[in-house]
């Protein structure tokens, strides 16, 4: 008898495992293979992509370097390397949960996690039943194809097999330009493919979690460094080709390219494991109904991070499992939260969002006011020949900070000074009287403190 | 009559005097001359150094590009435009700052400010003067000579001389392992010189501040990038040699390089100003005697800054900047805290401190524990191929956020995640519970709160 089974050893299903057994718990993980530990994040997402990522970044800097006296006599690429190095990461994690796991006393089961009842875990094929106090389930979610679409490893690539690529493409075609798009974009760009991006909506990064700002300058900057990004445009149909796969778009053109990548979203995977059969209820889209606890409608059984809602992010899931096993413990004061969730993309510029845009706020019936504060002035950004972007601090009337968007260099560790002071409850004038190091980039996220709460300095404010 | 004259333009100053206008006082500024608005941290200081830094930052990473499949084909390194885009970025930010003054109505008067009385400034040689309600004494700090080592700019370098170097030594003696003499150490290191860096104490960075881990892992760098650190070592004598020095260390060596680069300490900028004239008081060290407001001993007189304390930092500045401005409008509730000033060092390592070391915690009497996590396992650490360094949280018994130490990727960045938190007065259990993206370098930093807060997670621990 476990105190804890957790159905799935993914970003969610790990960290929940680590926090339950830190918190005392006798725990157990399900997960389908050795080979899937870790789940999709770290073998078919953000931890392989951001690898790739890194590389492009540093191949982008090149066009720097003469500024800092640096003259390169050029340079080759290749994918096997690149290839050799990002596995090596995913095969060091993944390996080493396992080991630290076995060190620590938590087991992990492979197979696949089917409900028997409300405290039984069937591992399949082997039959093997766990027996729990509590269960989690975080069974992450699956690639979806659209239309014709359909991926096959060889003309059509999704994300779970993107990684096998052996070469890197003479010109590709991305589907999608949502955080996987634009990433991909700027990876095979910045390696030298040509790339052609389209997207169905009027812009990149479509979210409305994600300000427009953040779009239109992500868009010049790809566009810039030779990416053709076709908004408001689909494939209509393809067909193979001697070399690859010829593509006719909605806009009337055609692309002949080496392959199409797919970057079109995801579905939770909550079929076929016994979720319905023990009274678990779904919502219409497939998703797990859950409170802000985690707890399903089963008392005992809770679930995080994919399968709770489309925020599709391995951090939700991990706090969502923090969250999921303080309830279980008698203790409610984390609760579910996708408002401090932030949403980070790593394309050409890093992207960072948390809380309400503008246009949410409006929604939401708030007077809000806008601190933004250019990163062209900020002389850390100007030292690094990194000084585009910006960061927006949307508060309302009373102060409180609804939302942060951040686009410039390393947004993605930026934004968490805001995420911890949204949590904290804590308003824009603390921020405007907070300390920073000079100089640094976060100076321009208290400077957007200041900003909002005292107004911008002008001439028309003097006097 | 202003409401406020501030003397220098300094960090301290020029932020001051946008605080004061955006508070709606009238302000004016005095400066010794145009070419030296901005104080040391832009003209001779941080903002050119850091410049500098990115750039061998940037070769660092050289040595990791064929594991992002980049094969290089080689490089030239060049002082001048290294030094053009350098001088560009300091004349962008000090013009741009000029014009700003100008167009919102700051004045600038060029000369030297001397206290008349307490509400006036003259300007010399003009003698123009300036009434003011308030005075803020911002007039910085000047580099020290020791012994026979006295700067001419030929073959004895500090730091108001290293920028017009018109080429790379090949050869030099750095004197002083302090913040100055481990980012120089690092900067001509990585463009190619062969650097011998000399401490007097037994340790790089020697300041209570930093822990030794941190000067530890920096050492072990610079030496594995070829820098011969010679610690409890001090240069005993000099002489001229046709192409450059010969010195004779305390350990009974010789080197001859081509020049001494100076990085020994700064003394305050209080003499021949008038401060004790008109009753300001000063301390031993000649440091002004400051209340918690940044209020000197004549109560409409404030001063901050190097002036004010050994911790000598732009950011320190701007900060007692805006407590005194605060504190001349009637409001006090920012106060001068050394404990939450972040102290950045940017070398082979980023290393930043803020708050108490684990040995300063024990002094002042705390029951303390520590939260140590490593970058090692961190995956965007692993992604981005930099996963060497650590953050250390010491944590009062009940739980404040006593100091953050960390060393490694952005800690200059990331450290402000835990000054906000300190300023806020928040506790480690908070830090516990909050968000994080994934992968993300921030993950290291709630890592750490967990650990203080629940302990590390080991066998022992379970059941």
């Amino acid at each position: 008898m476990y105190d804890l089974v957790i159905v799935g050893a993914g970003s969610g299903g790990y960290e929940g495992a680590l926090y339950a057994h830190r918190r005392g718990m006798k725990v157990a993980l399900v997960e389908l293979s050795p080979e899937t530990v870790g789940g999709n994040c770290l073998n078919r997402g953000c931890i392989p992509s951001k690898y790739m990522r890194h590389g492009a970044y540093l191949i982008d800097k090149f066009a720097k370097l003469k500024d800092y006296g640096v003259e390169l006599k050029g340079y080759e690429v290749h994918m096997a390397p690149l290839k050799a190095g990002r596995d090596r990461v995913v095969f060091t994690i993944r390996e080493n949960f396992k080991k630290f796991a076995q060190q620590i006393g938590i087991p992990i089961y492979y197979g696949k996690g089917v409900l028997k009842d409300s405290h039984t875990v069937e591992v399949q094929p082997s039959g093997e039943l766990l027996r729990a106090k509590f269960i989690l389930i975080a069974t992450g979610s699956s690639t979806m194809s659209i239309g014709s679409l359909v991926p096959d490893g060889k003309y059509i690539y999704d994300t779970d097999q993107i990684w096998s690529l052996e070469d890197f493409p003479r010109r590709l075609l991305i589907v999608g330009g949502g955080a996987v798009g634009v990433e991909f974009a700027y990876i095979f760009r910045m390696y030298g493919s040509e790339v052609v991006l389209v997207e169905l909506k009027d812009r990149l990064l479509p979210s409305p979690d994600i300000p427009e700002e953040s779009s239109r300058y992500l868009a010049r900057k790809l566009k810039r460094l030779g990416v053709d990004i076709r908004l408001r445009t689909t494939v209509e149909s393809w067909e193979r080709k001697s070399s690859g796969v010829r593509a006719r778009l909605s806009d009337g053109s055609e692309v002949e390219v080496d392959f199409i990548l797919l970057g079109v979203g995801r579905k939770p995977n909550t079929e076929g494991i016994g979720l319905e059969e023990v009274g678990v209820e779904l919502e219409e889209r497939g998703f797990v109904k859950v409170n802000e606890h985690c707890q399903t409608s089963i008392p005992n059984i809770y679930a995080c991070g994919d399968i709770t809602s489309p925020l599709m992010l391995a951090h939700k899931s991990m706090y969502e499992a923090r969250v999921a096993i303080n309830h279980m413990l008698g203790e409610g004061h984390m609760k579910r939260d996708e408002r401090i969730v932030p949403k980070v993309i790593y394309s050409a510029y890093e992207v960072a969002s948390v809380g309400l845009t503008e246009d949410q706020a409006e929604e939401e019936g708030y007077e809000y006011k806008v601190g933004v504060v250019s990163f062209v002035p900020n002389p850390k950004a100007m030292d690094d020949g990194e000084n585009e972007g910006f960061v927006r601090l949307v508060v309302s009337e009373e102060g409180e900070l609804l939302g942060c968007h951040i686009l410039g260099p390393h947004a993605g560790e930026l934004i968490h000074q805001v995420v911890h002071l949204m949590k904290a409850g804590l308003k824009a004038d603390f921020l405007s009287t907070s300390m920073y190091s000079h100089p640094s980039l976060s100076e321009v996220i208290v400077q957007a403190g200041m900003e909002v709460h005292f107004g911008p300095i002008t001439w028309a404010k003097r006097h």
